[in-house]
């Protein structure tokens, strides 16, 4: 029998204590548990960046897998804890939407709201519920795979779609998702939204920050130093590239900005 | 039997091979060890920063942990390394304070010297400690649990008392310990520094930055969007929180800076 | 028997999804690894870094550890993926040099093509190698340790040399390799590459960003608080260090900056 596996997934950052605090919780209570990082630099109260990174990377994990999201900017208000039960995996976090792509492509879920309080470290805090509810359902969720007994089934959680590219006359309007660490900008646009003319071809008219990018390739390689072109990326979005650069940095846009596709 | 746990607290960083070098230490020792990071960027040479990190993450962790702490600005100078045992848990350490908080809060500690060289890696380099010495005795340890085998005990290891608030006529002084990831500030003022008609009504007269706090709040939420309020937080400070902002920001402060509590 | 270690070095930062997808992918197939995190903030792109990164660490680790290395300005074009056995450790990494130091240090080095594709995730993105070719190759070769099957043996492998200091007239030019988080400047000179008389007196005259550092110390401590010193760092090269303070900051240099020595 393997260690059973908790991810987490939090917008704490690396900088104090907070995450050995959560891992501390864990190992207590299940010590046989494996702690595996997946981000804690979600951008902090952004549900959407939450959303998108365990979105990308639960998909790999093995069945059985308890993955930890918390990015939590209702943490004391009342919105409730829930555990979310998909085909092979489990989920825990607030309901505030931050599982949406989980519930985009898992079908059967089960979603609960976690009342039992008895897992609950005591006293619950009032601004560290990571600590003092998620960390320690997850280790006990590890230990016996009873969903049942943290709490009712909900079917009223909240959940977001992600926001897509829309029909504007001529053009396809959509925007940059995230920015990677290359610089790589993510649009909201996928495989299917571009026209199949355009994939045949590898000619494209894709505005972003003012400037036009024309090419559509299949490898970095591609594209010739410092040009800027696009590509499917890994995650299932067309990206905005530049060949060993920054294609942030060379159109000067970040998260947010707009991404005009001509359809023509 | 559970695995050994073996926690790392650096000011390393998470930028080249220095954590890395310390777990492959770990590992060649123990291959049995599970290695936990709780903070690698404490404030470079900052034994503060790393006393708060250790002091409030440690009271997690299970029975047999044993915790490695480097925030080490004497590497090389005569310092001594040290291993603390607290009622249930160790620490491996230099002997510079950054274990105070540990002091403060555990009784019937016993701290030893280190000077069991036959543990440490040969040669010790100048300026790796924390590879040299500090990780090869967390994993020995770790295998053996025999605290006596690496040094004689001491009485005379440095400690330091965190600053505590100072009445001053009407008001009472305190400071801001640590900025989070949020920018929520934390002070060194504790629930027992506020008079209880302050913790009552709720309505306090906090001034940092220049600026005046005048609500005492039990959750984030309870101030509106934007507003600065003060919140009992997680680790048993107050501290100054703006509702899905940052304190930080909005005050124009840091680290170091005076708050000022009226008593009347 | 211990769990399999498999470490990872990339320069995939640590803000999103693409290093918890590759432990995902690496649990899937193998859940008894102990997955070890070296450096993921490798400066993005940089072969020397990397090289840097996985050289000064991977000697710390046990026989039979996998170290994954992913420096891949190359991903997508036709540059090899490869499988490295060292005399008791593996590699597994892109062609293109990031094993150099590695390839300096040990002996009997096989090197092969991956080309088992069956081992591969299906199907193999442009963009993430890392993922879809070097984690589960890493994982794989975790459980088997048959490097056989992933391919032939190649000895066209690409490797580079370090840098070496260069004599010119009365001086060796040498440079700033990297700059660690205290701000010491590690430069590409090692003890042999000074004088004896120089290291025998302590006194040097050793130019870097238009300043002189005349001492050569033993210990950070030895230098006056503010004193830039040059002083044998832990990984085998002179650095040069500020007590307490950062080198790089005091100098205003960076990386690749020039350091000169004069020789009489």
């Amino acid at each position: 029998m393997s260690a059973p596996i908790i991810t987490l997934t939090t917008d704490y950052g690396l900088s104090d204590h907070l995450v050995g605090a959560l891992k501390g919780v864990i190992l207590r209570i299940n010590p046989d548990a494996q702690i595996v990082d997946i981000n804690h630099q979600v951008v902090p109260f952004d549900v959407l960046d939450g959303a998108l990174s365990i979105g990308a990377a639960y998909p790999y994990f093995p069945p059985k897998t308890v993955h930890v999201v918390i990015v939590d900017p209702g943490v004391g208000a009342p919105r409730r804890p829930i555990l979310v039960s998909a085909e092979t995996q489990y989920f825990i976090a607030p309901d505030n939407g931050v599982l949406s792509l989980v519930y985009e492509r898992e079908q059967g879920l089960t979603v609960r709201h976690i009342t039992a309080e008895h897992y609950f470290l005591s006293p619950v805090s009032a601004t560290f519920h990571g600590r003092d509810i998620f960390a320690p359902v997850a280790a006990w969720l590890s230990k016996t795979m009873q969903t049942a007994s943290f709490g009712e089934e909900v079917s009223d959680y909240v959940r977001f779609v992600l926001p897509r590219p829309k029909i504007d006359g001529n053009v396809r309007k959509g925007v940059v998702l995230r920015v990677d660490r290359f610089g790589n900008l993510m649009t909201n646009f996928t495989w299917e939204d571009l026209p199949a003319t355009l994939v045949s071809t590898g000619k494209i008219k894709l505005t972003v920050g003012g400037k036009l990018v024309q090419q559509l390739v299949q490898t970095f390689a591609q594209g010739a130093p410092g040009e800027t072109v696009a590509i499917l990326g890994s995650s299932g979005y067309i990206e905005i590239s530049v060949n060993k650069g920054s294609a942030a940095r060379a159109l000067g846009v970040n998260r947010g900005a707009e991404v005009t596709l001509e359809l023509a």
